[in-house]
C-alpha cells in the first residue's frame, strides 16, 4: 500500500495520541486516548504499540504492520542504548531503514523534535492540512457527518419542543413550576444525543445578553420575547466525525426590531449557501455577508472596548475535528467539491434594543460539480 | 500575583487548546477547543484572546491580564511586521518586555518552536509534570474527582441492576427477549453519566474472550457465567477532572478457576490500597503485585505471541487528565501525600480455561499524613 505521504527519502513520525490528533486518527483508523508511535517508511505505514493495545491496533487498525513496542525497546537496548525511549524506539525503525530525514506534523511535540535533532535527524514540519484528502471528505466520511448531524437535529428538535410547552411568566420560561434553565435544556441536548452514541461538550443554549457572546454556554433560568442562541457540535462515538448546528429561536413574541435582525441573518446565510460552489472563494463569500450586514444598518466593530456586530468567520471545515479546513472566513480558503462546511453567520448587539441574534446554520456539504 | 513557574528571566509561552491542554487549563481555569496564547512573563500571567472568545476569558480565566488579539497584531503591523502570526504576536509581547529565553511544555508545537528559534529565542522544553503542583491535588481538587467517582459508581450500579434482571439463556444473557449486548450496557452507563454532567468515552463493557484484551471496549451479547470487564473513566463537565473506575463481575455461575483468580486480584488490590502512603515507592508496589501473581501460580509473559497474566501498571494518577503522574508502574514514582490514584490490578489468560478476569478499582486518595 503506497504511503499517505508519498515519500520514500523522508520518513513521516507521529508520537500523539489520536484520541486528540485527528491526523494520526485519520492515518490509522486507531483510536487511543495516549500518545503512541506512527511511522511511515518506504511507503509502509507502521504502528508501535504497547502491550497493552497491541492487540486491538492489530485488529481495529488501518496501517500495513503493527509492531511490539517493547520488543523494539528490547532491539535498542542490544544495540547499546542503556535506556530507550519512544524517540530511541522510532530512531531503530529509522536507522534500520538507513533514512535521517522526518516529516512531521507542525503540532509534533518540541520535546522529541530536539531529541531527533541531536540523534542527527533532520525535521520538516508540515502545517494542516497534514493529508491534503483529509479536506475532500469521502462518500462514507458525507454519510458520518450526516448521521451525526441528523442526531444532532432530532436533540435539538427535543428541546425546541420542551421550550414550546414552557410557559411565560415576568418574561421568563417556566416548566414544572420552576424557571426553565440553559442547564436543564443542554442537559436535555446532551443525554439525547448520548442516546444516539453521540459525545456533545460545550453546548451552548445562551438566552438574552448571555447569546450576544458568541461562546457563553448559558446559565441560569431562560428569557421569554429575546433571543435564545442553540450551538451545538456532537462528535460520533462511533464513526468519530462531528456534527454542527446552530439556531436562534424566540419563545414568546420577538420585537420588530430582533425579527428583522434575524431575517438579516437568514437572508446572509441562504446567499451564502447558494455561493457555495466547486471555485468559490471562501474569503470573498465573507466579505459579501460583512458588506450585506452593513448595507442594512449593521455595523460591525468595537464599542466601549467590545466588539459589537459580525465578528467571527462565516463557516469552517467539519470532519475529525469540529474546525478544520476549509475557512470561510477573512483568512478563506478555495472552496472544493467534496468539503464539508458550516454556513453560520450572526449578529451580535449586547446592549441595543433588539439586544441580540443569530442564526448558526446546520452543516452542508460544497456539492458543486468540478 | 506571583508567576506559577517563578522565573522572571526566561517567559512561560503555550500555544495549545486547553480543551486537550491540560497544563493549560491547570494554569489559566480557562476552557476553549481552539488554540490560544497564554505567558508569563515576569510573574504575570497573561492571555491573549480573539475577538470570540475575549469577554468569556475575562470572565472565567484565573489570569491576571487578557490582551486582544487583534489589538496586539495591529501593533506588530505598525511595528513593521506585514502578516503577523501566532509567534509573532507571542514575540511583540516578548521583545517589550526584554525576554529572549521561553520556557515551553515538552508538548509545546515544533512549528511554533522553530520560529522562535529564528527570531531568535532561545527555548527550553519541560516533561510533566510542568507544573509540580499539579500532581499534589487539593481539598477542591478531590471533591471534584470525587463527586465524579460518585456519579460512576452511581451508572455502573444502574447497569449491574441491568444484569441482574437479565435472564440466561444458552449461556447468554437476555433482556427484554433479545440479547443483552455490550453496546447496550454502555450506553446505559453513558447516559446516566451524561444525566449527571460526567461525560464519558470509551467505556468499556467487555465479556468472555473480549474481556482478555484489556483496551477492547466489548461489543455483541455478552456472555453468562463468565467475566464482564467494566471500565468507566468519565470526565465531569462542570469541574473537569475526570473519574476512573472498574469492576470484574460474572452473571450466573463462575468457575472454582475463575473464582480463584478473581479472589488472587481481589487480594492483591486491597494489599497495594494498605501500602499506598505518603513516601512509598510505586515502582516496588507494582513489583510486589507481579510477585504475589507469580507465588499464587499466574506467570505473565507472552504465549502464542500474545501478552497473558500481568501486563499493565498497578495504577496511576487521576486529574485533569485520566493518565497522569504519579505512577505505579514498573516505571514508578514516590508517593506522596495529595496524590490521587487508581489501584487496579489484573489479570487476563485468553485461552486456559478460567478465561479471564480482572479486578480495577476506583480511584483513590493517596491519605497519609507526612
Amino acid at each position: 500500500m503506497a504511503s499517505l505521504t508519498q515519500t520514500t527519502q523522508r520518513a513521516t513520525v507521529f508520537i500523539a495520541a489520536s484520541e486528540t490528533d485527528s491526523n494520526l486518527y485519520y492515518a490509522t483508523k486507531f483510536m487511543a486516548p495516549d500518545p503512541f508511535i506512527y511511522v511511515e517508511i518506504k511507503g509502509e505505514r507502521i504502528l508501535v504499540m504497547s502491550d497493552l493495545e497491541i492487540d486491538r491496533a492489530k485488529s481495529q487498525s488501518s496501517v500495513d504492520r503493527v509492531l511490539s513496542y517493547s520488543e523494539v525497546e528490547g532491539r535498542a537496548k542490544t544495540q547499546g542504548i542503556a535506556e530507550p525511549g519512544v524517540v530511541e524506539v522510532v530512531h531503530i525503525l529509522l536507522r534500520e531503514a538507513g533514512i535521517t530525514q522526518i516529516l512531521v506534523p507542525a503540532n509534533f511535540p518540541f520535546g522529541h523534535a530536539i531529541k531527533f535533532q541531536s540523534l542527527g535527524y533532520q525535521l520538516y514540519p508540515k502545517r494542516d492540512p497534514f493529508y491534503e484528502e483529509r479536506v475532500v471528505k469521502t462518500a462514507e466520511e458525507v454519510r458520518s457527518i450526516e448521521a451525526a448531524q441528523r442526531a444532532t437535529e432530532q436533540a435539538v428538535a427535543v428541546a425546541f419542543d420542551l421550550l414550546r410547552r414552557a410557559s411565560i411568566e415576568n418574561n421568563q420560561l417556566w416548566f414544572d413550576g420552576i424557571p426553565l434553565t440553559s442547564e436543564r435544556v443542554k442537559k436535555l441536548i446532551n443525554v439525547s444525543l448520548m442516546e444516539c452514541d453521540c459525545v456533545a461538550q460545550h453546548t451552548i443554549v445562551a438566552g438574552g445578553e448571555q447569546a450576544c457572546d458568541p461562546h457563553n454556554e448559558g446559565s441560569g433560568p431562560l428569557p421569554a420575547h429575546r433571543s435564545i442562541i442553540f450551538d451545538v457540535f456532537p462528535r460520533s462515538a462511533t464513526n468519530r466525525y462531528f456534527a454542527d448546528m446552530s439556531r436562534t429561536v424566540v419563545r414568546g413574541t420577538p420585537s420588530p426590531e430582533l425579527k428583522r435582525l434575524y431575517q438579516t441573518v437568514l437572508d446572509a446565510q441562504e446567499e451564502a449557501i447558494t455561493k457555495i460552489k466547486d471555485g468559490a472563494d471562501g474569503k470573498r463569500i465573507h466579505q459579501g455577508i460583512l458588506r450585506r450586514f452593513e448595507k442594512a444598518g449593521y455595523q460591525t466593530g468595537l464599542v466601549n472596548g467590545r466588539m459589537q456586530g459580525y465578528f467571527h468567520g462565516t463557516g469552517h471545515g467539519v470532519g475529525l475535528d469540529i474546525h478544520e479546513m476549509p475557512r470561510i472566513s477573512r483568512t478563506g480558503s478555495l472552496l472544493q467539491e467534496g468539503h464539508v462546511v458550516t454556513v453560520e453567520p450572526g449578529l451580535y448587539y449586547p446592549v441595543s434594543a433588539p439586544c441580540a441574534s443569530k442564526t448558526w446554520s446546520s452543516s452542508r456539504k460544497t456539492g458543486a460539480a468540478t
